[in-house]
């Protein structure tokens, strides 16, 4: 089964860590958001003009092998520069990764080059070949009217709520390999990650839209565990839903796994879900949280469970099995993340 | 024939050029200076605390594999980035090197690792584990008196004639590495190079100098093709083999090569010789030097085959061949760099 999962940042590393330990999983692409202006993807892309290479670089450690090998490398290219001077807080990858851009210009090649290095168990891709920022329409906190924020930092850390999001430039030409990825996949995934700075840009560069819309993949949904602070403060799950749907008309999609403990409402998610999914889709609460972390975090091997319980409903023929979804025998070990209806 | 290489800078790549090019050559050892302060290696060194990583990088590059992934990596390691920021002027290598340094500490394990990822031909060891400083006590141009400079760009680059040089810290551990490696060899190489800071500071090293000076080895001397302007302005050939033994009492070689085109007054140079030699050794005169190219360098074809004429003459049990050096024929071709006696 060929899954590709779409996102950036911490969200994107828990799904591609879930995805290689998820057994129907036999080829896994990453396509990457690159619109990050913060920390050291900030400094080396306004200072070379370079795509921010740090969610790359994540996403291809999530991937590194898990050999020898492929454990010194993954802590190379992971490793951050320490005192105060010029290179502090550079992490090695997103240098080795600017090197490989700044010298011959394709970030496909330079993401095999260094995944060939890691081991990867799967391809990395940008979004696009050009760096992007996003600009939004934010309601602050306590000041009336809407207010144009610009940058993926601003947007995520600015106190309000996002309303809406675009990309400059606004019609950005897509990487022909991550379309290429997303038309020829069996499942696409969406999420779990920022919403509005590492979902969201995937469906507002036209290419790859028009290829998540068309693709005969099966689209998964994989919902945030709680809402972030600046970006999707206050945000449900349904609200997550909406967003979504508002910021790509004509999206369906196969199925949408949420957290079981991180849905307060259930009927108003399944409710918001129906406009979304296709016929014989369905919303598959799982018990995914890692309920030891100090902050909200999947737990790897109880979302590689319950995808691969999604993944059992989708016929080889990339569609969910006909009226098989709402049918299907509950598992009683929700603490392995295998989907049970709402309890 | 296991061959070390001493030294540093473009002197040192232009010896392991010629040494992978020699047949009768099967292992490679390169022992590199870790005295720059200037440049890339400088600001890294200065911010990081660590080993300059430039010269070792360069030796490193004129090693690298003759296939498409050396090629590939080498031109990444050799890359600088543009601009005018932070990283502007930084070789990859030397980030890489940095990181490698900065994480698990070990210069030998590091190098190893680039080494590999370039498929060299060869290995490349620090004379030390520590960062190294050159102080000098130069005459300057003009001016009474021998005054003392500090660090290596300024020794190389002050005006005026260096008389000594000494390292800071004064007794450095030697690397062990670099010292089995001298101990175990068939032949030692010393120079060419900035003979005052890549050449002699081998020399300074206490573990390295007991190495040089009590390995069964044969110890060859490369002279320069040139004297350099700020370090050596206006030394004669025999200037510098004077040098050599003024900063290593008890060094014998056995045998010293120089660019015929580049010895004024060979009887000089012999005299100055004869107190360096061991019974048997001889000064070989070659043409080695690139006669296109604008500035004086070797040509790498012509002193692998001068450097062949000499191994030639080296037994096996690693000493000249007795009585034989001064009988054996001449070549006629001496455009490859064959010695032959001075015309």
């Amino acid at each position: 089964m060929r899954v590709v999962a779409l996102g950036g940042g911490h969200g994107l590393h828990a799904t591609l860590t879930a995805l290689r330990r998820c057994p129907p999983v036999t080829d896994i692409a990453a396509v990457v958001t690159v619109a990050d202006d913060g920390g050291s993807s900030g400094r080396l892309r306004r200072e070379l003009g370079l795509l921010p290479p740090g969610d790359l670089r994540m996403a291809l450690a999530a991937l590194a092998g898990d050999d020898e090998r492929g454990r010194f490398w993954s802590g190379l290219v992971q490793h951050r520069f320490g005192g105060t001077g010029a290179l502090a807080g550079h992490a090695v990858g997103n240098l080795l990764l600017a090197g490989l851009l700044e010298r011959d210009g394709d970030p496909v090649r330079a993401l095999a080059t260094v995944g060939e290095l890691m081991g990867c168990a799967g391809r990395v891709l940008p979004m696009a070949r050009v760096p992007l920022d996003i600009e939004a329409e934010v309601a602050l906190d306590g000041v009336d009217g809407a207010h144009l924020i610009r940058g993926q930092v601003a947007v995520a850390s600015t106190p309000g709520r996002v309303r809406r999001v675009w990309l400059r430039p606004a019609d950005p030409p897509a990487c022909d390999e991550a379309v290429r990825a997303v038309r020829d996949a069996d499942v696409v995934l969406l999420g779990p990650g920022s919403w509005f700075t590492s979902v969201l840009p995937h469906l507002l560069v036209p290419g790859l839209r028009d290829a998540l819309l068309e693709t005969p993949a099966a689209r998964v949904v994989l919902l945030n565990l709680a809402p972030e602070p600046g970006e999707t403060a206050g945000f449900s799950p349904e609200q997550h839903l909406e967003v979504l749907s508002g910021h790509a008309p004509g999206l369906r999609v196969h199925a949408v796994l949420a957290d079981a403990g991180s849905v307060s409402l259930p009927d108003r998610l399944d409710a918001a879900a129906a406009d979304l999914l296709v016929p014989g889709g369905r919303v598959w609460p799982a018990a995914v949280a890692d309920a030891r972390a100090a902050t909200p975090r999947h737990d790897p091997d109880a979302l590689a469970g319950a995808l691969a319980d999604v993944f059992g409903t989708l016929t080889p023929g990339r569609v969910p099995a006909e009226n098989g979804t709402h049918d299907r025998p509950q598992h009683d070990s929700p603490q392995r993340g295998r989907s049970s209806r709402w309890p």
